[in-house]
């Protein structure tokens, strides 16, 4: 099983690819196995290290049973093996959950990007047992605790980690955005979970821990993960100048992505933005965004787009310039 | 069509009965479809004018697919059209929503109670198109918005009523909590929309609008439906007096339900704390509570217990002393 | 002292009226103490049986310490004692608040409408002690719980009002706007709190209680009192459907004044479209707003116009038709 | 005037200490001045560049304006012009802040480190205009932002920055806790603005931007800035590896103070925590703490009586092993 200390490089994030149509109502089979394929294809191929999907930008919460287990099927098979996979498997009980996560088990999944259910704010004392009982169900799957605050209305403590790496003996890793708490969290979990932030922030995490930061995840990777491939070696080999002339080139291209700059704004809009922006870039056809989350405000759209526009442009550099090799 | 004219007396709301075992992870097939059926007679029995089904307190949250229909079925043919039943298809998305309502449709729910799907945050116009979308699928079928503004973290003002009462017809009635802008929301919707109040809120309701207040929701129905029908008969014979007086036995029985009469806290566990005043009153048997919520402070459980034991002897006064005749 | 029994009628609340120029950063001495004066005869005259002033409405936010004392000079000497006078004196601490209330004592004033220091959000225990300290200092004096959760960022749940009412027995009244707690709130204080409604919600909280509901504050009343004032004789004469007839036109004259009915929306801008509404009423000249509260979206302030001009037209039906007699 | 270039090395927060006795709701003139001008001399001589008052942990809610004065006129002619003094003004309006400015301006304060009024929460444009107006006001004051989203209910997003660094040409730092959009916010301010981090973020700031991270701020410098100064030397001279092994010890010390690690419970009891671990490193003697906020689980408070005896262990260290040279 994956354990905090085998994750590496760059995860990148997959949205599930929609077909034509699959902003309707009256939709059905709405997932773009083509599209599914070549995307999980060409990510390997320009260097993710491992792949996550399900989550709030691969629209885990309005696939069908159906389409679920079609995108899942179809991104293990593609990838038999060659790199680690960690597929969602959020919903809103535990009960459902553990239905998903047996599927995913039998098609060969590593583990599992994980969520609250958000009924109910949880306590505590539940996130904890949730994630227990997942790991006494599973005990072959690595656990990815998925901490966004704002989507589980959970604030992800301190103390949570200590706790949950004590219950849960499979949470090995977590997708992050806490760079205030990042030792403390560490410290808390005993180094037995690998806290993974967002490639514009990993140099800021490998400064305070170069050995506990491994590893960082991307959804930007969706627009061509070569920049965040580039900066992962450079933090490797304790370049940290170029890591942080990297990190200036995707902190110019994020500029207008989070509206006003505001996190809790962009939560609200979150998966429209994610999918506008691969569109605009190319590298990828996320397709239409399915209902009831296809609205976001013309101004915010127009953000992303030009995200996406300077992503592809800076592409470009770390693709010829041999920042790569 | 129900339309908001329709809609008379109590409507009593349905916990959906678990098995022995239920709150194991490792359950399924949770559903105890005698407790169902039976609970569903007692009910109209005891006077409930209407049922509601699979919201917070039916666990819509932690039901599979298989168990939504095995109650749903188990509900809608009990029931036989003798009262109307809306039955609850919260998902987290439209498409699965839209999968569930074609079965309840096809099953012979008269419509449906719909919450918001709760991935995001719901924009005003994001929740107004997703009712306006449901009513132009289910042209047939009644909507009873489940204004929760906790769970759903839509605040659901003035401005939403008077813009779904016009982008979505089917929109007839709605599970509402909030007394100080009863009148502003009945007016902004021209009167299409009946927003029924708790049974402890419907004096106060029908003395801002007799003529609008026809019907109320309970989920204590299922200690007993006795006391809200009674209450309802006073205040439909334009009894006052006596309405007040059964207003304030509800009162004494509820006194120790909210936990320190935080509404906000009560959001947390309400649920589990429904589930434990039913089972404690005697009435029903709802089982265990499933995961994750099956969590929730000891002092909190107690309090809740109190309320099922006042409850059940309150009931004995409305059922022995003929105030329901 | 006043207690929870004393109180009748209609509690009108004052702004602060402010003298040209007041909304600029260089301002001093910016109350409008000849205004004062005659709004003060004027709501007396009008039908008010008591007065509130220094809370939101009242720009106690933004007085210099001698402005606080100007006003407060100028209205106490003004009502000499005639009707109840209980004047804010809420600070950001204990401290401040109590040299405020010694001043105030000093000039006769029969209590005071007292929220929460607000620096921090205040804990349950926190704010008991804090009523209880200050009850504990002015012995003599009413204080009016300021219940307002939005500014304070405090639930003010049931079990609060029980204990206030215990730890701080001069805690006669709570300026109050939840409706669904109110019978619960009314027992936990064991009576010993009046619980004054806003005028519109009135009539609802009277057919919860008719016997403790005994008095109302308004705003509303710097637009002309009367229509207020007609209401709660209504209701003191046991005349529901009067008292109905009149909630409906309170009703429909404040349809505009909450920007899309969203109260969250309207607590970042109340004192600005408080006051903006009394200019268009023109039953007042509150003058302008203080900073930095002085900025309000167009739109919401055409709102509160809309309402300062519905109210002074119904103000007439009230003066003409003999309806107050 | 201090420009954003100005600010070098660590700038301590000092509390207003306070005579026996303060924590009593009737104590008048609680401030212990000579514990003040100790304290400034002994944080000069240990190596503070510069100095904070108060804000949060300096009670400038709970002091009247009195004591205001009186601790200001201390402070300000005790440290005679050695090192920049930014002084607190936050008030709940214009016109007082504007009365206390007057009084530090007067007596030679270099700038205020001055949040938002906060009886409503603000809107991006009030709070643009609100800074612009003190800046018009002081055009040779220098303001800090003090950027708490909790405690102003104000998010500063990047487009605050942007606005405000046009708008108020004296806004040349800010008091800042949000290492996820530095960058960001440095652009949109046109590098007008020093956004300094605490302490213990002030190497992953530095890391993303070695040229404008110059100065950080700590109120742990209270129980001995020695460590902090430390870091900021070793930052100054690019020597990361032992900068690292600074924040490192800093991590260790803190590792009880935030309760849970969760931040906004920290929010409610901040100040509490403060006093409670600057009195424990026996550093220096903050006395009581003024009402109403004298109240703090006990838990909390051990964590912080940990956190103060580790700090002041850590101290020792920086002094003896010559680390500081």
């Amino acid at each position: 099983m994956l354990s905090a200390q085998d994750f590496k490089g760059v995860y990148g994030i997959l949205p599930t690819p929609a077909t034509d149509g699959a902003d309707r109502w009256d939709a059905t089979d709405t997932v773009d196995l083509d599209e599914t394929a070549r995307l999980t294809e060409k990510l390997i191929a320009d260097g993710c290290s491992g792949l996550l999907a399900l989550g709030t930008t691969g629209e885990c919460a309005t696939l069908t049973g159906d389409e679920f287990e079609a995108f899942a099927d179809c991104l293990l098979s593609t990838v038999g093996k060659r790199v680690p996979v960690l597929v969602g498997a959020t919903t809103l009980g535990t009960h459902e959950t553990v239905r998903r996560l047996r599927f995913l088990r039998d098609r060969g999944a590593d583990g599992t990007m994980l969520g609250l259910p958000m009924w109910q704010p949880c306590s505590e004392q539940q996130a904890v047992k949730f994630y227990a009982s997942i790991s006494e169900a599973f005990p072959d799957m690595a656990i990815m605790v998925y901490a966004n605050p704002h989507a589980f209305r959970f604030s992800f403590p301190v103390s949570f980690w200590g706790a949950v790496a004590e219950a849960a003996p499979t949470v090995t890793s977590a997708k992050f955005a806490n760079p205030a708490s990042y030792l403390e969290c560490l410290a808390a979990s005993r180094s037995k979970i690998n806290f993974l932030p967002i490639d514009s922030m990993a140099l800021a995490f490998a400064q305070q821990s170069p050995d506990a930061m491994t590893a960082s995840w991307a959804t930007a990777a969706c627009m061509g993960p070569q920049p965040c491939v580039a900066l992962m070696k450079a933090i490797d080999a304790k370049d940290f100048d170029l890591a942080r002339d990297i990190t200036k080139d995707i902190a110019w291209a994020n500029e207008t992505f989070i509206p006003g700059g505001n996190v809790e704004e962009f939560g609200k809009f979150n998966l429209q933005l994610e999918k506008i922006r691969f569109q605009e870039s190319g590298y990828c056809r996320p397709g239409p965004i399915r209902p009831p989350y296809d609205i976001v405000p013309d101004e915010y759209a127009e953000g992303a787009r030009e995200c996406g526009r300077r992503w592809s442009e800076m592409v470009k550099k770390y693709t010829s310039t041999g920042v790569r090799q």
